[in-house]
């Protein structure tokens, strides 16, 4: 295989680009566990629920959006529902799939952490960019999100 | 608390940035396992220890660069060792430490997934962003990485 080696530009912006994928994520979560005791998954879960229509959403689109297996999904789920924040329910679309469904304590616990969450992402994250790099990484952001897996 | 909600431009952003966060990794570790059989993490031991000096590094500062539990890597290397990719050796400096070694083996399994990491790499992210884009990811990246935990 020809190898097209990385010119220098493009080594140092990977090396540090790889550096803010493993640390910016691993901050946001230990920030995110002290201040609410959950998990940067238990997060994901709650909000994306809470914006969903009746606070629904089928289990196997959950997965898809965070790159879960369903089953680890799943799994995940029951230990929230054992914890009250979310329930499962049969999927009336998917005889073989489920439907998570927030609670009411699940809605108390994010309107809880959310003040916090936000506090933290801007104090590891957003106070540190202009609104020009603001503009230019939320456009390649979702140009390359976009693309087929 | 006050709450400081983010403004719609900081909101899009701060949701296109965090579907990069899961999407990219997720997508290259995947094209990692299936071209060379490694994990994401495998990869950035071999990579890591192929740059250091004698091929070698304390599994504490390892741990600390992956955003890693001493333990949790101290696992993985002992099972990246059972393939004969690296070993564990004693450390001079620390008697409770240890250090990992690259193998003459492991050196070969990363020259070989190497080509097709970097191809993988090209065609995930960096074909996609113009060169002034590359510019500003890696001085904000860097910033942003730099902070205190």
């Amino acid at each position: 295989m020809d190898t097209a080696w990385l010119n220098d530009d493009e080594d140092m912006a990977w090396r540090a680009f790889r550096r803010l994928l493993t640390a910016l994520p691993a901050r946001i979560g230990r920030d995110l566990a002290a201040d609410s005791g959950l998990s940067s998954a238990d997060y994901e879960v709650l909000s994306t629920l809470s914006e969903n229509p009746e606070r629904r959403r089928a289990l196997k689109d959950l997965a898809a959006k965070m790159e879960w297996s369903r089953s680890r999904l799943s799994h995940h789920a029951s230990r929230m529902e054992a914890r009250g924040l979310i329930e499962k329910e049969p999927d009336p679309q998917d005889a073989r799939g489920c439907v998570l469904r927030l609670t009411d304590k699940g809605f108390g616990v994010l309107e809880e952490a959310a003040p916090h969450h936000l506090a933290s992402v801007r104090s590891r994250f957003l106070d540190h960019l202009s609104p020009e790099e603001l503009a230019v990484l939320g456009a390649l952001s979702a140009r390359i999100a976009d693309l087929a897996d």
